[in-house]
């Protein structure tokens, strides 16, 4: 595959997001905006990625890097317009060789196959291809002027003729060259319009000017679609979650009510499983075939195994993992903590920075006792013991395999396998007294009722 | 602005509801419905306001008289239309200047721009003007029967001929008149229909044949809709949300699934608030900036402060009042509580009737034990001070700032600052004994299916 | 009536489920769709149904013989088309007197009405009468190709000339017949096609050859979808629950959001009850009039009487039994268990194999320890006691009425009526303490962070 140079602009504000976060940052399906447009990058086959981003926007460069540490990074000073911006990477571009493709960084639902709709054009000879769609609503958008396959200029919304804007064909957001032609007209395009700015969208008419040849590909609109305010941001969250709904259906998954699911970039689930309804999926979720997740369960960063029962109303945080057959019930949480095969946590219960053995069985309102407000320490509870319900296990601290620990006990001391461990009072009763207390509070009430 | 006298109309029956509760008291957006249209004739500027009831309606008296006292009752004892309701408030009407508006208490999501649409209309000479809408399906309207500008009659669907079916133009739910030319007109109107009733739509052919001016002004579809079933009743619920949850992302506010959050009339959420799916605004609600509601959160009446972090599955009750970065997490519920700066209440937890200082730490199965099934008593923890899991702080009960209250206590003193408290019993070993104790239970579980 | 032999066809593989569960076991509404299959062939009336399944169908089997114990099984061991599976109930069809109708097993919204609309037909003479619908897009769909009223042929979309294609009446789910029509034609019935399968559609030419009146009758399009993957199980799900949202609100049930409330086929609400937003009813659900079930519940084989509250965050599981004007709050479970008139369990607790008094108060945190590892054990708590947060009840237990548990006790004995019942050790200060543990603490992870 010929060599790819992609430059994602992200230098600009997003002022209508009324958001300290910068635009590209805020999230869609778990991942940042921007962090859609890189992977999508990387599918087309991007040899390197360039990111130019504003002066402001050290956030923006710390979260791609995580996500891909070999993008080189170029600070666009002042806002110039978008050709100044891609001008930003030429330490790259100036030795490219094969294609040079300039993306915008705000649309989160591009795929790879979009940037191979132009690719694909400049392998077949053009010189300049640009991405276009045919939104519902044209309007706002700059539309495509051509001649049969050739894309003569990109005409913008403001400065089109009354016949011009009866064009669908507009202007999406991945502009692919052969790299000599980018190097040799990138510096040509002037800023002769009112904002004073170099727009990317010249290029067309200089290639054409210059004898090359400027086509397009086409992308479905969904696929290109911006994101500038929150509303947009949730439409295009709803469409990357409608894509997952479907795909996780026909692969097997039953989603009981799929719009009240929701998945993150990278969920997987096997087939055979059953999600009801209202379920959140965060990142790093694995689930494995057979299991149930029931209703309004939250999950992220864990794992599944086989057959296991999730919910309703669970949280697993990340590093919980769930044997097969496992069951975590009702209210209950559970973080960075193995359940073992078969084990069961029904309800009302914490489960923190601990290992709970095959068949162990964790009666309600048990709480593992993981922090001194400085440390986390860590509680282990050996094969088929079983814990009596409103137990505390003050970590570190271990229960043996086969161990009984008392209901309402507090364990501050290992357990022994097989042994039986109390921490608790001994009954008293105090016969009649009942009476006396509630009708000295109901004396009270009356009390502070005739004040 | 002219003076105005709006008589609001509720003394109907409402019995497509199927309730006991009368229709305009069922709620929208947590306001009952006769309280948007109150509210809605008061943003227009309402000098005096009427409200006509029937005689079992002493609920919705008292609902609107609560919400907006200076409200003016006048009962319809027997129930004879439209127009026969209206003179009921006769005792206001009688002295009125400026302006009489008629409206039907049904209507939730009327706004006070409804009324100036035909305040605009007298304003601008007419004496009589007509709320009218161009509903999508005109079948069951009163037809708006016109000549040019001028309003000539409302005809009722039943009456109309084929040709008048044909009419898009349909009355809506306002009418406003000159106080005098009102009061001239409204006891002229007949019954002389087969129900034998006093129809208000007749004021318009009176108005007329009086050589008064005539016309109409218009509302959006959406503004006019009347409520007669729970069907209704919860589309306008959806129209009332889907309102809101646009208003709130273009102020900045992120809904990562809009459909899935619940807003009340008065919820206030200030910018780069995250909301994530599910979640419940009951009235009385207001969020900082920063601040982030995880799924599956439940709020009402509380305040939440700025980058504070609720849920999931978090329960914030009147009175709850979370200071700046405070955290409230899964499986708890705060009640009538200050919870301080910074201070971290993330498990399975009930804190009621209670002051927790800044930067606390509230461990997992925390309970106030703020009721003695009498009165309510108050706990108080100091600033820095740690709770641990599964303590019980019997209220009135203070625990000083910085102290330490052990893993399962139960707390019935005042603790000094800085003290360590401790209320539990030694643990005690019973080697092997669990092994017995299981050997038993399995014995019985057989003997029982012997039987 | 006329006596009716209803056949099921059930053989088919639904390998595009990608599912070890045979497709007609997915659950619609709680129940498999077999189930609902069956139960509209009974309100049809059939006389007798006969389930014709696959070698590897013992699930469907029992399932629906779990439902109708009355249903006779088939067996079609090679698969080789819907005449020949039909053929398999030879032993009931070579007898039966009156109509046999042959209905495919996938159809979960099938409803009595649709088997009526071509019964109907039969009453009026006809010998032979299919059900067809529009759909909106007809494209897969076999053509009925007519003669005025009369059904010449069923012709499959693939054999289809471009002219036959713009037919929009499409062959739906149920082929009625007179039994001896049936009887006759059914082996006549040839393979001679490309699968060399047997197909019910020949039926139609084969009746007409025989000089026999076929003709048809009409079902809406969304009663006779078919499901072949879990795409169209989810749709199936979502009409099923539009069908339950519309019928509830019409009954006098507010549901505030509507699309965020899911019903079992066998739910009862009673008229004036509240469902707020985000509430699952499993199978067996029964609410009385004027209860209210807040947001987040999840509620199965429960009775919630009159008046009574449920959540938000509540789970009923079956043969929890709320009495009239009992409270069940947040975070809270009950399981086979009463609770009494007037009763409140708040907040943060497990009631199972409990009996709960009248006018009980049940603090936060309290837990019914009714398991032992082996077997379940029973709580019953008498009139007016008050059990104190954080308290475990060891099952088996009574606590007699107005008694009063302390807070934070483990109840392992039986409390007297009127007695307060204590468990809990005493309270101790150790002065300073807190101070020095936190020192500890904060070095040990100073000391962590410097390794």
């Amino acid at each position: 595959m010929t060599e790819l140079l992609s430059i994602i602009l992200a230098a600009g504000e997003g002022t209508r997001m009324r958001s300290t976060t910068p635009k590209v940052l805020h999230p869609v399906g778990g991942m940042p905006i921007i962090g859609h447009v890189a992977r999508a990058a990387r599918e087309a086959g991007s040899t390197q990625i360039a990111l130019v981003t504003g002066p402001a926007h050290d956030a923006i460069r710390k979260s791609v890097s995580a996500l891909h540490p070999d993008v080189v990074h170029f600070e666009q000073k002042v806002a110039r317009g978008t050709a100044h911006a891609a001008s930003m990477a030429r330490d790259l571009f100036s030795t490219a060789k094969g294609y040079v493709a300039v993306v915008y960084g705000d649309h989160p639902l591009l795929r790879g196959i979009n940037f191979r709709a132009v690719l694909d054009r400049l392998d077949a000879g053009l010189d300049v291809a640009i991405l276009g769609f045919e939104p519902k609503d044209p309007s706002g958008y700059g539309r495509f002027i051509t001649d049969g396959d050739t894309l003569l200029a990109i005409r913008e919304h403001k400065d089109a003729t009354e016949d011009e804007r009866r064009i669908r064909l507009c202007n999406a957001c991945i502009l692919a060259f052969r790299a000599e032609v980018f190097r040799d007209l990138i510096d040509k395009v002037e800023a002769n319009n009112a904002q004073n700015e170099y727009y990317l969208g010249d290029l067309v008419e200089l290639a054409n000017a210059a004898g090359k040849k400027v086509g397009y590909g086409l992308a479905p609109e969904n696929d290109v679609m911006g994101v500038n305010d929150r509303s947009q941001l949730a439409r295009a969250e709803g469409l990357f979650q409608d894509v997952q709904r479907e795909e996780f259906m026909k692969a097997g998954v039953t989603l009981k009510d799929p719009k009240s699911v929701w998945f993150s970039y990278d969920t997987e689930i096997a087939h055979d499983v059953t999600v009801e309804p209202n379920v959140v999926f965060g990142p790093g979720v694995k689930i494995e075939e057979g299991a149930v997740i029931h209703a309004f369960s939250h999950i992220e960063g864990a794992h599944v195994g086989r057959n296991a029962s999730v919910g309703p109303f669970a949280r697993l945080r990340p590093e919980a993992n769930l044997g097969e057959g496992a069951k975590v019930g009702n209210f209950v949480e559970i973080k960075k903590a193995e359940i073992g095969k078969g084990a069961k946590v029904s309800h009302l219960t914490y489960i923190g920075d601990a290992s709970i053995g095959a068949e162990v069985n964790v009666g309600a309102g048990v709480i593992t006792v993981n922090y001194d407000g400085y440390n986390k320490h860590r509680t282990v509870v050996g094969d088929g013991a079983f814990i009596g319900s409103n137990a505390s296990l003050v970590a570190p601290v271990t229960v043996g395999a086969g161990a009984l620990v008392a209901s309402g006990s507090v364990i501050t001391e290992d357990v022994e396998a097989d042994a039986l461990a109390l921490g608790r009072a001994r009954q008293v009763a105090k016969p009649g007294r009942a009476k006396d207390i509630f009708a000295a509070a109901a004396a009270k009430k009356q009390a502070n009722k005739d004040k």
